[in-house]
């Protein structure tokens, strides 16, 4: 069982902060600041480009894919670690609408990320061949899957409301209908079980820097199941998913399974940030994780119900049809999580109106989360967000 | 003027290393750990998710981009950061072929590195509409630009030879012929000048772990000519590549001239290694670089030349022919250069049988390449290659 009184001490959490936000961007490690250094100077620094055999920078995406795998149900050897998500999504879209040649739509739902949808349109005028996307409500992606869909392309829960797809029913009506599945798992893995061997997804992909704690900028990750792994044509073809990179063939001839969706150098430094974030990981039972934080958001949605009625749960009531994360919806929800912010209770905000909390039970307690709904509580009560210093906007929110 | 002994001393070299790779992983900057640790705890650490505003980490992208734009001759404002160098080749090519539509024919050649080749045919097979790619000898580029010729893909230092293209020339000759042009800089940039403004280049692509010193997995760069800026439509239209990325829209809407070539967020903390890198490039001055390092280079080829007759030079003798690195043939050069490594000159290989040296006047001197030579002399001269250590092979040359 996962001790999450002692995993808290593993994190570097500031003074006086209650962190709401590791669904965004989770926070650093205590042991990564050494683990970065070690490579920076021990490895960068003195062992120079002997590094890559030496410090093993070569075999880090395989070894770190697998760590990841064990957290998301994957087969051992078929995660692996590179780019950004968009990256992954291009990858693992361009793949799949070749396993379906003679199907010509791809669906996906409105509450997918934005970069899944431009990704894929953007493929889609790149190759000009008649594929549209289809974008439904996501009560509605279950009725949409017709016999003309290639592709089901969705993220499993919503980065704006915590609403939860079923992975399992999805992924075999898209299966029993002929099209092959895109899961996104970005708000998914560590957050809640997963398990793409047992559902029998086809693709998956997503980011380690929210809940798996990679770090700002961390690499993202692709799955490709078994049964695919050997015959997909990458799309980007990069020589480090080549079979033997050091031939420096001019001819591609694509390296095996899941090697073959490495494309570029993979980032050192931020790969020993990951390491030690999954250092924490792969001592976490994904079971009681949930348990935890389906108790922490019920713990808050009762709270802050009970206290501010003007502010409305975006978020399914249902803890099951429900991810990691809590949000309220509120015309000024802007100003509301600045004024929260500077009270030291961190979440964010996604327009129009979604304030959103994270809930990770790694450092996040019952006391915080009491706290945390206190201090909306009298935000909200005391009308503290109105005030002009809450509504500038900044770059990023 | 630049102090060349001055900058040897902004670098970690370790005791009794000559390196010659810094063409393939630049020594790590000095000041590079701490800036990752302030990276990692005080910014990551302490400001957890608002660093993306209060550290400037979104704009760095573009700030660094300018700072390298400076050493490669690109107008400020053109020149971003992410990725991976064959990403860059990937979105650089799907934007080129859309300027020249009538046409269907990617030239490049043989002294190309493989990856450009494979991103090149990779998106060639997704776009399925006859494009082909024409490779050809180095010295046949010229005059292979005929009025096929869409697009002019070539990388303007050889990564094993050190031979270099006339860069002004070739995107003239492309121009006249209706062509665009792609340079990937990854042996030019901060190894010798670099006018694509004044040479009028339509993109450039390139790396900055090599020369530029930024670390193992730095991101890649992309520039897009003025003229071309605003009106490309990004085959990867990722998220922060969009006008207002955190509008969350459905729809892509391109941002302004090269940040449309943006796709996923970036690598918080190899840019802050990048930085710690920049901060140095920006006191120097590449003309006098490249008169230093031609100086090396002759130098070496003169010691070697002298010493190894065995040995065939694979660089041109023309130092304005070549880049910042000298290469020589032998068919156990891979012994050789174990033997070397062994003995503290690095250098590196590339099959079938090139032994590669980089010369960087930024922290080699001219002792250096004497004492390089008279190792490598000793170790011809005594066969000290031909031991059975020498010859095992590992996984990264």
């Amino acid at each position: 069982m996962t001790d999450f009184a002692a995993t808290r001490n593993l994190f570097h959490l500031p003074d006086g902060v209650i962190y709401l936000d590791g669904n965004s961007l989770g926070p650093l490690p205590r042991d990564a600041p050494a683990r970065v250094a070690r490579t920076t100077v021990a490895e960068w620094g003195d062992m120079l480009i002997t590094g890559w055999n030496k410090a093993g920078w070569m075999a880090q995406p395989a070894a770190l894919g697998d760590r990841i795998g064990r957290l998301i149900g994957a087969e051992a050897g078929h995660v692996t670690l590179g780019d950004t998500l968009s990256i992954k999504v291009f990858q693992a879209l361009a793949a799949a609408l070749n396993l379906v040649p003679d199907r010509r739509v791809v669906l996906s739902d409105n509450g997918n990320f934005p970069t899944d949808l431009y990704m894929a349109e953007g493929l889609m005028r790149l190759r000009d061949s008649g594929h549209s996307l289809r974008v439904v409500d996501p009560e509605a992606v279950a009725g949409a899957i017709t016999d003309e869909v290639a592709v089901v392309m969705l993220t499993e829960v919503d980065y704006r409301t915590g609403r939860k797809h079923d992975m399992a029913a999805i992924t075999a009506r898209a299966h029993a209908a002929g099209a092959v599945v895109i899961w996104d798992l970005a708000h998914s893995a560590g957050a809640l079980p997963v398990d793409l061997s047992g559902t029998g997804a086809d693709f998956a992909v997503g980011c380690t820097y929210k809940y798996l704690n990679g770090g700002p900028g961390a690499p993202a990750f692709i799955y490709v199941a078994p049964r695919h792994a050997d015959s997909l044509q990458p799309a980007l073809a990069g020589w480090l998913g080549h079979a033997a990179p050091f031939d420096f063939d001019l001819a591609y001839r694509p390296g095996a399974r899941v090697e073959r969706m490495r494309v570029g150098t993979p980032p050192v430094l931020q790969m020993a940030a990951l390491e030690a974030a999954m250092d924490i990981w792969d001592t976490v039972d994904m079971q009681a994780v949930r348990t935890a934080s389906v108790a922490l958001c019920e713990r808050f949605i009762a709270d802050v119900e009970a206290a501010c009625p003007m502010l409305a749960l975006a978020s399914p009531r249902d803890a099951a049809a429900r991810g990691s994360q809590v949000s309220f919806r509120f015309a000024d929800g802007y100003a509301v999580m600045q004024a929260l912010i500077a009270r030291g209770v961190i979440g964010d905000f996604r327009a129009p109106d979604i304030m959103r909390f994270g809930f990770t039970p790694l450092f996040i307690g019952e006391d915080d989360v009491r706290a945390a709904a206190a201090i909306l509580a009298e935000v909200m009560r005391d009308r503290l967000w109105d005030r002009p210093e809450h509504h500038k906007r900044a770059a990023v929110t």
